[in-house]
């Protein structure tokens, strides 16, 4: 299963990103692709699927990486919890999906419909519970997609590395890369 | 009480637009002030947290609109639910407090403190229960800023100005608009 | 539609009685149908199903009350939000569905599955949020059974008929009536 | 550390003691006791706080546990997910709290206060998700009390001992022994 693991932070070498390393490890390299949003440029939604000339081409790198996630059979989501949410980069992202939905050139919801999702996300000590419903509007998103969401993880942690010392989070992660 | 009501939607004259003008005719005019989040720019945050040189300024409007938010008693959110949760618009705007919380300019976190949360959601006809996590996720970061989170309204409506057609959605706006 | 009303109370004349009366005032007489829990006894589940002899008949109301829901085209259910959560008695009830899925005098699931649902909730003043996770409770119920989840109400009252004084409870009530 | 388990389960050797065995195993047998609420009577609530009379003793065995409770400094609530819920053995005895608040034996809310609470749920394969309305219900619970929500553990298992063969929920149940 070919896997494309999507970093939502907004900073290289985070918590998050150092978790998900940890998950990665399971894998054989040429079974995961990862992609940073910080790297890319991503304009939010505007919406447009009520105007006559509908979703225009937006000038940046969403269709790119929309692309390479249709083509990955798994996706994992991973992201810092911002204000008890998922960080704004992987929200315009997400928030994109509405446009492809329209999209002529392949068929969103129908190409989504197999695939399995998995969620990563760290924040502070409260995390376990402070992160629900983050987790459950993934469900929601999941069910509408009619994706699989085939497993996630809270890791604690909060200055750089903290969660690396944290076990709960490191053998939850150990055991979603074993799936 | 004066009150910044803040739109968080990617389009003109939509669904939670058109609820929350019924539920803004409850107030005098001179009594709330309106912004248009898609009317500025504001870029996603980039996290300095743990940084040396911290956080830097950033050439883009979010000051402008924080400090208007903090002169406000009250802050009504308004999103439309996409994806069961708030707009990109308006999570890159919340995220950016992360660094507001660092400011020298002025303490956020205290001035947040005395002041009142809405929030106004439209979605689609399952929202009441699609919309509840979002209406987590204002709770914890009420609970966290030490705002009073003062009510919620979440309406149903998709088509353009569908909600006005919805009895449940206009009661429940005024009910909120005279608070 | 004949709807029948569940109070899952433990005492006459609480708030949640006394919003669902105002609920009621909506409806003709001839229309709903009205249980008190308290008023009979009904045992907790004991759980069979994994055992040779299967779920034995159980010397209580349950099965009467069971075949009065079964008869109904709507239910709503009515709860003082205890703990957080539905009364210890509406949960009592609920718990012996799972008898009554494996029951060989009815087929359970397939009469529930045409049913609406309707949930009225009384609590404190923080109800309308800290009320919520019993909400999704009922959600993720009706998505089990199949049952169009068709409104909800969270009422503030603690003292006496203080739920009456609440002009947000009281329209909403009524609104949810009038459906 | 003394560790109080209470048991909401309707039948003994269910999955949900299965998985709370194997988290006891990491303790010394002499730092924590068990109780299976099965075998005891405890009635539901008769709310009697506006009633001039107040609580008035009841006659089950409500107040032994709830003294052996308020003995022990933390409180391992074991359940199977029913209806997504606690069960209502559970429930029952929760809701009996509100009693105990307004006894005048002993302070409820103070000797609770600085006490520790871990929840453990099983359910079918979907409780991660499923179950998360339940655990935030716990959340509201410890928040109310002021007691610290310490860990929790939602495990999959359906059939007798199908807990016992999901790698997840082992290792999330001696990891949560360890604290």
């Amino acid at each position: 299963m070919k896997l494309l693991t999507l970093y939502g932070s907004s900073r290289k070498n985070g918590n998050s990103e150092s978790l998900t390393k940890v998950l990665l490890q399971e894998l054989n390299k040429e079974d995961y692709h990862e992609i940073y949003l910080m790297d890319y440029h991503i304009k939010p939604i505007v919406d447009k699927r009520h105007s006559e000339e509908g979703f225009q081409p937006v000038e940046d790198d969403y269709e790119e990486i929309a692309r390479k996630m249709l083509n990955h059979q798994a996706v994992l989501f991973v992201t810092p919890l911002y204000w008890y949410g998922m960080s704004g980069h992987l929200k315009n992202f997400i928030d994109r999906w509405t446009g492809s939905l329209r999209s002529k050139e392949y068929d969103f919801k129908e190409i989504m419909k197999g695939k399995k999702m998995y969620v990563l996300i760290v924040g502070g000590p409260a995390s376990p519970l402070t992160g629900l419903p983050l987790v459950q509007q993934f469900q929601l998103i999941a069910q509408f997609l009619q994706i699989e969401f085939a497993g996630y993880v809270i890791g604690k942690g909060v200055k750089p590395k903290e969660v690396l010392e944290d076990e709960d989070s490191i053998l939850a992660a150990k055991q979603l890369g074993k799936k």
